[in-house]
């Protein structure tokens, strides 16, 4: 079922690709607005006069401590960005009528700044990460930009604040871009304000003892995305949604939910993160599944690197270690029939989901109708595949291989 | 297909009916938690110093003008409901972290404070807006309270506020009751801090010089709700996504949606609002239809108020001047092939949308698969069935008739 909202995406990648520019198309007509993009050159910096000292990276939770500095850029309907400020990572005031509070006009991203072997400071594919922002922002109705421009904002940001970006192996600096409207009126109207804001975290590693597996709770009942609703979109609206069907699935001893659509149960997400499936086939091959991307499934980051990295080994222009010699790369719908019969037949192998802050996270049970379906997680946690994506991605990120996905901050001064 | 999150919601109108208990109980286990729940004798009032003269009331846009207090309760996963503030209307200050910002956990209701005849200040089903605030907190994870006691707080704001309730008819004083998560940290995690606000506006009547009829683009590859999804719950993150939607349907010439679901293009909601239709049928009764709540359609206040209407006029206990003798009130599913049919055989008599902000707004015409289809909206644009409902709700909201609804706020406090 194509949704008709769809076809004027194209206007998405002219406003990402629209570099220097700073006057703005309308994104439905394609004509310009005389209003001002972002642009990094006009960015004002208020230095944080009083730094703070990062806390120990063994003690670090997850996206419980913030770095010093925060980026804001301010949007008006009447004249467009305005702006961007680096200043003291601080509380934001807002009107309680503020549309942020009733109508949850917000999208975000998930990024990571790393501190490769030479100590340089280096992004991981923020491109991407800036294109997915733009999309999300023009089915939410809020204003779009130029990637380019908010790329070397965040490049600056996290110069600034390099010193919280933990330089053990594993660690990094998470880096949240969020856009939110603004708006003080209770109509449910497109927002005539809105603000983007940039946060940073310092994180340790998804694994810091060796990989855990998670159980996967797979309820038919429960759906997370469907056609023409805004599951492909990184929207705030898709996530609140989830947390007490996790508390349910957590009752029952899952950490995370499978989510599954349709009479045909055809498997989509896993909690949070994107997922793969890896499956031995007669002919002795392995394929590795992945859904594709059919409007309920975000189109991941991670996931695009797996399957990036697994095609160069297949096509033999990059081959990786650990990974079977014989591997057929599939973007296609798997469903729970298929699933059950290969766990009887013993050719299901490997299961894991695809996200920015694991990476990979394996799974070794589902839990289905009643019964579990227990799926080989290795000795040590992960299967090979899992286990060589995870070093892959990580040589690219920290610099430890060259590669066009990781970019110096330095470059992007 | 039932959704299996929706079996516990017994605890919500346990909670709900709690009265003066100060003690929640856990939603999940039925438990005893030790923390405190809204209590409004615990009630701290601070005045506003600079109060606000309100704006003529021919001037009023929805939504955009605030009385001089709100009412504020925190939360927090350690010890349950602080106690309520009412305070000046003012700013929200909040974390960059906090969770509201970033994933949604957000819910509100719509409700309104009438002046009668007498002058009196009266709310309009109070307890169905504090038994669907409840359903939505359980269900994003956010906690639950007793519906008395915010009834009692939201009667003693709305004293002290008025002044700001205006006594033409048809003006009114529109609330808004908000809860949000506020944590500040970026897990996808229940929020371990909540904050339960109200503020409140002067509002016109929808229709200031008679009916103006809406057209609608019903366009099936655009799907509000799902079963086993979130659309029976008001939380905020149903209504962001909506709104692209209906930029999208005012360029070409359609106020507002008509969201249909599946392939049979099912009717299911109007813009913002609960859809009602009525039909001749070849007995020559009329029959006023509105799809039943199967867990896509939000069970609207006004949605119940015109169904019970219609039933105690058709049961006889308490006619309506205005609506058919022989009417029959169906919950039921109706596609557009009957919607299509009934137009081409001319027993298509009206269709309208049913909310707190117009109470009834009729409709003219449909736009579906590039065609209009026409429906009867009178000579005042709006069809009998609507004139009669929007008269006989305004009566019981204004107290010129006596009805249970209609709950005096001096009894309340």
């Amino acid at each position: 079922m194509p949704a008709r909202l769809s076809s004027s995406s194209a206007s998405v990648s002219a406003a990402h690709g629209r570099g220097h520019s700073t006057v703005l198309s309308d994104p439905m007509t394609g004509e310009p607005t005389g209003h001002h993009d972002i642009d990094a050159s006009a960015l004002i910096i208020e230095e944080n006069k009083t730094l703070r000292e990062p806390p120990p990276s063994s003690s670090l939770v997850f996206g419980h401590s913030f770095a010093d500095h925060m980026l804001a850029v301010n949007w008006n309907g009447a004249t467009g960005w305005a702006a961007p400020r680096i200043q003291p990572y601080g509380p934001l005031t807002l009107d309680p009528s503020s549309v942020i509070f009733h109508y949850a006009p917000s999208l975000f991203e998930g990024m990571k700044a790393y501190k490769d072997v030479e100590g340089r400071v280096r992004l991981f594919r923020p491109d991407m990460n800036m294109k997915r922002m733009n999309t999300s922002a023009e089915r939410m109705a809020l204003p779009t930009f130029s990637g380019k421009e908010l790329t070397k904002l965040i490049a600056k940001l996290v110069s600034l604040d390099s010193n919280w970006i933990p330089s053990e192996p594993g660690y990094s600096l998470y880096i949240r871009p969020t856009l939110i409207g603004t708006q003080a009126a209770l109509g449910v109207h497109p927002a005539n304000d809105a603000l983007l804001f940039v946060i940073s975290s310092p994180v340790g590693p998804y694994y810091k003892t060796g990989f855990k597996p998670v159980a996967l709770e797979a309820d038919p009942s429960l759906v997370r995305a469907w056609p023409g609703g805004v599951g492909q979109y990184k929207l705030g609206a898709n996530y609140g949604p989830g947390i007490r069907v996790q508390m349910e699935a957590a009752k029952r001893g899952y950490q995370q939910n499978l989510w599954l659509f349709g009479e045909e149960h055809w498997l989509t997400e896993v909690g949070t993160m994107n997922l793969f499936v890896a499956l031995k086939r007669d002919d002795g091959s392995t394929e590795l599944v992945t859904p594709p991307l059919n409007g309920t499934i975000l189109p991941g980051v991670t996931r695009d690197s797996i399957l990036g990295l697994a095609r160069d080994h297949v096509s033999k222009k990059a081959p990786i270690e650990g990974l079977p010699d014989n591997l057929v790369v599939s973007e296609r719908e798997i469903n729970m029939g298929e699933i059950i019969k290969a766990s009887e037949k013993g050719s299901l192998i490997e299961m894991f989901g695809a996200g920015t802050a694991a990476i990979v996270s394996p799974v070794d049970r589902v839990g289905f109708k009643g019964r579990d379906i227990q799926i080989p997680a290795g000795e040590e946690g992960a299967g090979p595949i899992a286990k060589a994506m995870l070093k892959s991605i990580t040589d690219i990120q920290l610099g430890r291989v060259n590669h066009p996905w990781s970019v110096l901050v330095e470059d992007l001064l």
